[in-house]
Formats: C-alpha cells, sequence, structure tokens
C-alpha cells in the first residue's frame, strides 16, 4: 500500500458515492487543454501531443495548470483516448491542427486475427503520469485515470482517424459481427488491464470514455458497445492504492436515449450531454434514498463558455436547477456532479471558464441553503 | 385547380394519414443522389449541383432517376434545404467535393436587421420543378416537396457553412438570444411561404428537416428550434392543388429525447433516426386506434447498406419488427413508413439498395400476413 497526502477536498468522491456535499462538485472534460496559454506553452516545449503525454513531467505540468486557475474539483490524468492501440502498434500521430491518426488501420480478418491485449509495459509512461500527478496533486483533489470505451477505440482502429459517417467500422459490423465482437473483446481486456494499473499507480476514480456510443442504431448500442462497457467494468479493481473504493464513471456522448440500458451497469457515475434533461434522467436512474442508483455527471453544452459571464451564470443555474437540490442527508441518495457534455473547445477564452466555476459553487450552495 | 393523373400508388399518403396499407411504404432520404451513375453523368452535363438544382428538366430527370431503379413509394423533389436562404441573398455555392457554404454570414446585428423573407420569384425555379416533376411523375408515387427548418437553416447562415461545433451560431443564441429568434422568426415566415408554394406547385407531402435540431442543448432546442417548426407548422396550407390533404412530415436528426415534445406538433408524421427504437417511439407518440396520434418514418442506419442482402434483409427485419405490424383496421392508428435515419451515403452500391428495397416490401407484407 503506497502512502500519499490526504485527500483535502473529497466533494467529487462523495458525489460519485451518491453522498452529500457542500456543494456541487464539478471538473471538466479537457481542463488541461488548448484554451490555455501555458498548456500551448509546454506543448510547443514537448514539440508534439504524443511528446506531451510521453513525458512524465510535462503531463503532471498540464494536468496541474487549469487548478493552478480555478478551483476545480478532480484533475484528470493528461493523456489521450487512443494509447491502447498504440499500444497494440497501431501507430498513433496527432499531425498539427488534424485529428489523431493511425499508421495501420485493422479492416479485414487477418488484422483483425492479430489484435492482442497489449503489453501494459508499453503504457509504462500513463503509469508513471499517474504516479506523478497524484504525488503533484499532494492530496488537493483526487485524481481521476481514463480510457475509451472498446467501440470508441474500434472507430478509431477501423477508420484509421475520425470519421463523420463511420462507414467503415459500420460495414464491419454489419458485414462481419464476428470480426467486430473479436476486436471488441481484445479492445475490452485491454482497457480492463490498462484502467487497473492506472490504479494501481495511483487513480483515485477511473472514466470509460464511450465517445463515438451515441452513433450506433439502438439494438447496435447494446450489443456492440454497452455489453463491452460492461466486460471491462466486470474486470476492473474496485480499491486503489490507499484502500479507498474507486467510483467507476461511464459517459456515452449521444447515449441519452439508452439511460435504461445503462442503469444496470456495475459503474457508480453516469456522464450525460446537453442534450440530456437531468431532472429526467435522475428520475429514470438517479435513484431514490438510501436505494440504488447512479451519480449524474455534465452537462452544460461547452459552447455556453462564449457567452458573457452573465449568460454563463444563467445557464448554470439552469444546468443545476434542472437535476434539482441534490441529495443532503446521512445516506446516499441522488447527486451531481457538474461538468460539460462534451471537452472543452480550444477556443474557450479562459476568464469565461473562471465564470463558469463560480457560478456553478455559488449557486450550488445557494440549492443547499 | 390543377388536373393531374390520378395518383396509382397512395401508400405513402395513407400511412402519412395513419390508414392501413398493404405493405409498409418507402422511400430513401437523398434518394437521388451520387450513388446513382445516371445522377453522376446529369451531374456532370449540368456542370454543378446548382446547376442541377435551378434547371427544371434535369432536377426532374435526377428525382425519377432512383424510382426507374427500384419500386418506391414516394419521389422527393431534387433540391438543397438551403435554397432560402441563397433567396435571401446570401450567395449559396457548393465546392466540389466540398459540402455547402454561403458567400456572406449573418453573424452580427446588422446582418441580421438585414434578413428578409425572400421574395418566392426568386425561387420560381424550385416551384417550376415541382410542376415538372408532378407532371412527370403522371401519377406513379406521390412527390415530397421540403425545407430546411429555421433553425437547421440558421446554423448554416451564422457559420457560412458546416460546422463540427456550431461554436459560431450557439455563441449567438447563447449571447445575443434576442438576434438569434429574430433570424428564425424571419426563417420560419420564409420556410412556411416556400412550402406553400411548392404544394400550390403540385407537392403531395412536405417534409421539414431539422437536420441539427439534435445539437441543441435541452431547453435550447425547445425554444430555438421546435418553436419555430410549430410557427412554419401553423402557416402551412392543409390541402393541395387537386384538394387533396397534404401531410406535414418533420424529422429532427438527433432529436429521438424530445419525442414527447413533438407530439402536440401540427404535423402527421415525425421522422427519427436509427438511435430510436421504434417501438418505443411508437408507444410514445404514435397514437392508438382511431386516436391521434403520429405516423413515424425511418430509420434504419445507412451504413447498412454497405453489407451483403443477406445481412441487409436481417437488419430491415429488424426495424420494421421493432415498430410491430401496423395498424390494419378500417380507421387510422399506428403507421409506418420506412426510411433511412439519414441521407443514403454516396458510397452506396446500388444493389444493395435494390435489396432493401425488395426486403422492406417482402417482410412488411409478411407481418400483415
Amino acid at each position: 500500500m503506497t502512502t500519499y497526502a490526504p485527500l483535502q477536498n473529497d466533494t467529487f468522491l462523495r458525489a460519485c458515492m451518491r453522498q452529500a456535499t457542500a456543494h456541487t462538485p464539478l471538473w471538466l472534460m479537457r481542463q488541461a487543454g488548448r484554451y490555455l496559454p501555458e498548456y500551448c506553452a509546454t506543448r510547443a516545449r514537448a514539440g508534439s501531443f504524443m511528446g506531451l503525454a510521453t513525458n512524465t513531467d510535462y503531463a503532471t505540468e498540464v494536468t496541474l495548470q487549469p487548478l493552478e486557475r480555478y478551483p476545480l474539483d478532480a484533475a484528470i490524468l493528461f493523456s489521450d483516448i487512443l494509447t491502447v492501440p498504440d499500444a497494440m502498434g497501431l501507430g498513433l500521430s496527432f499531425a498539427q491542427g488534424e485529428g489523431p491518426r493511425f499508421a495501420t488501420a485493422v479492416r479485414d480478418e487477418a488484422a483483425v486475427a492479430k489484435l492482442e491485449v497489449p503489453d501494459m509495459e508499453k503504457l509504462r509512461y500513463v503509469f508513471d503520469a499517474v504516479t506523478s500527478i497524484r504525488k503533484a496533486l499532494n492530496g488537493r483533489v483526487p485524481l481521476i485515470g481514463f480510457s475509451g470505451s472498446p467501440w470508441t477505440l474500434a472507430c478509431y482502429m477501423v477508420e484509421g482517424k475520425g470519421s463523420d459517417d463511420y462507414r467503415l467500422v459500420k460495414t464491419m459490423l454489419y458485414s462481419r459481427p464476428d470480426l467486430m465482437h473479436r476486436m471488441l473483446a481484445v479492445n475490452a481486456d485491454a482497457v480492463a488491464a490498462y484502467l487497473n494499473a492506472q490504479i494501481d499507480a495511483g487513480a483515485q476514480a477511473v472514466m470509460i470514455f464511450d465517445s463515438w456510443g451515441g452513433v450506433l442504431a439502438d439494438g447496435a448500442f447494446q450489443s456492440f458497445s454497452l455489453e463491452y462497457t460492461r466486460r471491462v467494468l466486470a474486470q476492473l479493481k474496485r480499491t486503489g492504492v490507499d484502500g479507498q473504493i474507486v467510483p467507476r464513471l461511464v459517459f456515452t456522448k449521444g447515449g441519452g436515449l439508452w439511460l435504461k440500458d445503462m442503469a444496470p451497469l456495475d459503474c457508480e457515475v453516469l456522464g450525460l450531454d446537453w442534450t440530456v434533461n437531468l431532472g429526467a434522467a435522475r428520475a429514470l436512474v438517479g435513484g431514490a434514498e438510501n436505494g440504488p442508483g447512479k451519480a449524474l455527471q455534465g452537462n452544460i453544452d461547452p459552447n455556453v463558455l462564449f457567452a458573457p459571464p452573465a449568460q454563463i451564470a444563467t445557464e448554470v443555474a439552469r444546468v443545476l436547477d434542472s437535476f434539482g437540490t441534490p441529495y443532503q442527508g446521512a445516506g446516499t441518495g441522488p447527486t451531481h456532479i457538474f461538468n460539460l457534455g462534451h471537452g472543452i473547445s480550444q477556443y474557450t477564452p479562459p476568464e469565461n471558464v473562471a465564470a463558469l466555476v463560480e457560478a456553478v459553487h455559488r449557486h450550488s450552495k445557494a440549492q443547499r441553503a
């Protein structure tokens, strides 16, 4: 058992466990990113995105940057969702101004047959970063580890890059579901090993980003995405290096229609995008006092951050009020973790993030008064 | 009152009115398009997309092309959703291999103030095409007219082209909702006039494509998209030049979470994308025997068309069965119009479309047996 500094702000972890907090905790997807000039400066020194992600010192530095500016309630490992297929040998790169790209795409039976759970030593740089960040945080806020979901990884592995129609990956899904299932099984076992190693390295919560689950048809989502998220969750460690429970968060962008299908998942938190009404989601899966249920995370439109501070505060209040007052008792009940419904835009004015954070803390305290 | 040849196949119109049919009617969004070599040949002769759309003979020719290949149950006007803002003076063009683009974007108060419902004479080429197509169809199947929704038009008018984050249009929405409401009101009145002129020219049904409604946050969708779709519908003519009722179809891509909000719309049909379970949608808004309700249109994933015919037939059966057997009585009840959940891909093999059409007719007849 490793010893780290005691946690000073446990609002995020408590909300994950559906326990009462004095305010609604918040963090922002992609909070360490290009909208921050200090991030751009570090990235320039690192030379490339992967240069940044694979260097422990740089990864630690950029993970902590948003915490220096804003009183956020959690940190998230700086990395990419595609590290796992990179470790499988597909050759991840990020061209300037473009999204991720794999040197090798997985498009036929032979390519799928070759896929294996990678040696986790190839991902040592991620686990080293987790430990380094955990130490650097020194107990300020908890550290979230993460991975892409098996389906989301498969999208990139087949397409070779981002896509606007998912034609190639869906062609495989509909034409050769057997190949798709084989790839997803490998991905799920790899993601589970990857997240467990992050937990061993010091992660205090883990999140599965099913960024592309929402592009699937009803029926296909359940078979090709949800089923493999379930397979990941079944293999995850329940406690971290400090003996504490490690909450598991699942976020399917565009998955609002399938909340009921996600309710039985063995995880603590469901992430929601901005299309979902938080009050309706709470009624559906938030659970009752001392009964089972999911904590909910989300879901403001990141484009709200392009409005002036007064409108940001209005929209923040609308999101918090749509969830309603979180549970305030001594046991467990419905709780809310404030976040964006998607990653923050690189064009966001940093001062508007300050306005958002302030509004969340202020209004969520007022809700409880 | 204009006289056209009597309609030989009324399955589409009957299904729109929630009346029984011997098979489930189908048509395909973007059925006249680049996946057909004969379309590409005509487009090459026309020189450009707008050259095609603005020429009555070419527009008629390509509209009828898919009907020569497949026993589809409806035709849809060949045109673009952005003709209305083009007529407002924004200067629509289609660069080779790219999406639509406006010469002038609408991004500030002055630009919004200048917007007006355009003189419908500027859109005469569309109405001429409608009349020409209606004549050329000679009663084979009904002709659907269409427009983009007020919100969808606004997305393009502000962004100036397609977008993957809708940052500019949402910046206006959240920063200056007054400007956005003004633009949407003009758009709604323009769309209503445009669709009414299509009805006068011979359209037998009209569809509003809210292609980008699904990118809005819960709450914003209701205020900035649905409300203006409602404003269009309130102004639409109820009968066509032949005295027949003109059904109105509304399709919000990504709008599955808001079906209940759409139920009170004064329209006959709601379109659904592939994320929606048709059985659940039927239970929610499909109505009961002889009670009010919406006919449902959709919703197979267009990427199914990249699978071999046997898998296409399986997926077609799955979609038809998820709706269940449509109403078969003498009055009105839940009905289904088969379609894709989005426009057909330009890469689709034409022979796979034949397999899909055959499977829909065959399986939907079997459902009723």
